[in-house]
């Protein structure tokens, strides 16, 4: 399939100097995201303002195209892949933050504006937006809100769909919706907005969002806990949350990263695999006053230390940004480290209830040594939100279909543990093809069914998702 | 309209021993809510299990029969009211407790479960459910989650809605979906869950709900400012926020209530309307470590002490529940207080952007003054929700048609600043005539094209919401 010369002129006219992209060298970047999966776009088109995309949509429909939005395209699921021919809809010159108000606690911003961008705008006026997603430097509210993006911060301050007030949103046929709006408290008619968060481009485009702000804490404060094995760490996470603790960001380190990490870094705990070795690490922030800093950490060391169970063997903490960066800064390093151990990974980000973690990452474990694949298991464990790296080198075939089937395995164990295959990445495309197996038959129809009453004629993101 | 002698023996037999009621005396406390509206159920029935609520809406769907689900129907817009012949769904006899996980941090309940009950059930674990609306000792889960419940703790903690994982609803036909799970982090599908709170019974009937649940905060302590003026209590409530103070809840009490307190009590603050008379209450709670909470009371009292913009004239302050609670005893109070005006209230709970609620607070009095009838205001302004109280004697049909005028420019003006007509009590019957003038037709197509999804004959509480 190809675009005809009516079609061509159309989007040449509707996104004129250059914001119509058809030459392949200039599509190039708009085959894949960073899934690395390859799709072909008949054209890309860049609108500035939201009339443009409310013109593409009602054409769209009635022409029966396929329509991809795009921002960064920083997911890992193949959810921006224009896989069957279609347009290919980049918002990222729809990059504006509208309106931020200190009054209000709201921000109004553009499909486009870069998450860390907006972060660093609100704090400068000491206001917050809490969610996190480790992309967060380059990926955009757009994205973000598309996908429901996760992040470090959600221990304490939930995922992105509970910072989302509104948005506004074109239909295929050309409809534009205003859902929700500026209030902080809204229950007139049935929630839209929640229902476009996380909805991977599959109803219609945004064109602006309204994002709900709180007042920056005044201070953080950071810990990192050494245990000799992954259960003392497990059964550390359980006292903490009994403690009356709730953390900023939990994060865990399993024992496979740690020996990856000692393979690109000196790393600061005692390292290796003997006795007084750390095995397993947790990393916390808190924040809250400046004054309740010293209390609060000290209660958490408390909550830590506890000799029945297994103390942690080795810690380090650090109060305020500088000294707390260092710590972070390991954490940040894993991703890099991880290509010691293998040319190539399934990643993965499986959720469990908080309570069975400890069976999931020991399970992901022996299913590594069943299948004979490196499997590094590290993550935002505060939310039960694990994060599976599977190593291998696909250009050995045998080894790619081992960590293949590792991937099955352990899709088959978090779903046997009540678990859910995407905590943060969503379905897109490298997904979809097990969503049944967590979803039944009567879920996914009603779904279907929500989706024909956006887009009846299936052109939004088609074969993504559920 | 009424029921055959087939139908009557359906339910009977669906329904015994007493779960399926038909006469008069029984039905007649099921004909109304707190809205004081009737309806007139044709029979009410109270499962005790999932399936016979299956068996319901396979048959009801099937016969085109509207269907009422209630619970403890303390809702003020005439939600429960069956106002079309139908059968009327107490939820009541669902009412256990199912699962409670301190190491999930997940709460299982039946719709019917009082929501005060899983309070003090959750606490004695040392977790947390915060959605507390002031109904909470008498209204359910089911009711709570069906609008959307706020309350005081929003402020903080957000809404029903962020503490909901998931729910099994039952769908008019007899399917029954499974929406969300225990998971803390899920981005597998649309977000069903989401779409059923506030849904004000449209769309399903719940038969199981999963919620999200917290740490117990250590600690909590409250403070109560008096100030001279209106403006002076909302320059406050501004400086507050921005000093970087998250408050739990943050109340107002306008002139109006504080002199109707004063016909009730004797308030602590120096009554009158002289110099140095207090004319606008604030009360805060604010939540943490133990070791924080002076401090962080300092800090707050340090944010409220602007001299340049009218410091509170008068403050109390308590550290735990003991010393708290005469405080928050006088915001109890205000409901009783209210009739010391008049025997009628028109009661409202709009809701406008926080940096609004000046204009909309000296709007309202503006409308009190200009309709002649007294209009108390108070609340939960930390979201910027208004409670509003239009005082009147129904009796006297001139100042019931002045107090219904009041309530249409209220509601002109609140939407003219960008605000909502529900912030947490929903939109029922009362509201229902209303809604066109908030949502686009386009929002409401969206809205009723996605009930036909669910409930394509429109048994579903039909008349209301949206």
């Amino acid at each position: 399939m190809s675009l005809n010369a009516n079609q061509l002129h159309f989007l040449r006219t509707l996104f004129p100097d250059g914001d119509c992209l058809t030459a392949p060298e200039e599509m190039l970047v708009f085959e894949t995201d960073a899934s690395r999966l390859n799709g072909a776009p008949l054209a890309v088109v860049r609108p500035q303002i939201e009339s443009q995309i409310v013109e593409l949509l009602r054409w769209a429909h009635a022409e029966c195209i396929p329509l991809y939005p795009r921002a960064r395209a920083t997911n890992v699921v193949g959810l921006c892949v224009p896989e069957r021919p279609g347009i290919v809809i980049s918002t990222l010159k729809m990059n504006r933050i509208i309106d931020v108000s200190a009054d209000d606690f709201v921000a109004v911003v553009e499909p486009g504006v870069v998450t860390g961008d907006l972060q660093k705008h609100v704090e400068a006026m000491g206001l917050f937006y809490p969610p996190d997603p480790a992309s967060f430097g380059i990926s955009t509210i757009g994205g973000n809100v598309a996908t429901c993006a996760g992040g470090m911060r959600a221990v304490k301050y939930g995922v992105t769909r509970e910072w989302v007030l509104g948005c506004r949103v074109v239909l295929p046929g050309g409809r534009v919706i205003e859902c929700g709006g500026r209030n902080h408290k809204n229950v007139v008619g049935l929630d839209l907005t929640r229902l476009m968060v996380g909805s991977e481009g599959t109803l219609g485009v945004m064109s602006s969002i309204m994002l709900k702000l709180m007042p920056k804490p005044e201070a953080t404060a950071s810990l990192m806990a050494g245990f000799a094995t992954l259960e003392e760490a497990m059964l550390a996470v359980g006292r903490v949350f009994r403690a009356g603790v709730l953390p900023t960001a939990l994060e865990f380190m399993g024992p496979e990263v740690l020996d990856c990490l000692a393979l690109l870094v000196p790393v600061p705990w005692p390292h290796g695999t003997g006795a007084g070795c750390v095995r397993a690490v947790l990393l916390f922030r808190i924040d809250g006053s400046g004054a309740a800093m010293p209390a609060d950490l000290e209660r958490l060391r408390r909550a830590l230390n506890d000799t029945t169970q297994g103390a942690p063997m080795w810690l380090e903490q650090g109060v305020g940004s500088a000294e707390e960066e260092p710590l972070w800064e390991i954490r940040r390093l894993i991703n890099p480290a991880t290509y010691y151990v293998a040319p190539n990974k399934i990643s993965d980000d499986v959720t469990v209830p908080r309570g069975s973690l400890l069976p999931a990452l020991t399970g992901i474990r022996d299913i590594a040594a069943r299948h004979e694949v490196p499997i590094l298991t590290f993550g935002h464990v505060g939310d039960g939100n694990i994060h599976v790296n599977i190593m291998h080198n696909a250009a050995d075939a045998e080894e790619r279909s081992r960590a293949v089937e590792a991937k099955l395995a352990v899709m088959e164990l978090i779903l046997s543990l009540g678990g859910t295959l995407s905590g943060e990445h969503g379905v897109g495309l490298t997904k979809a093809p097990y969503v049944h197996r967590q979803l039944g038959e009567d879920e996914r129809a009603v779904m279907h069914d929500i989706k024909a009453v956006f887009d009846p004629n299936g052109i939004m993101n088609p074969g993504k998702a559920f």
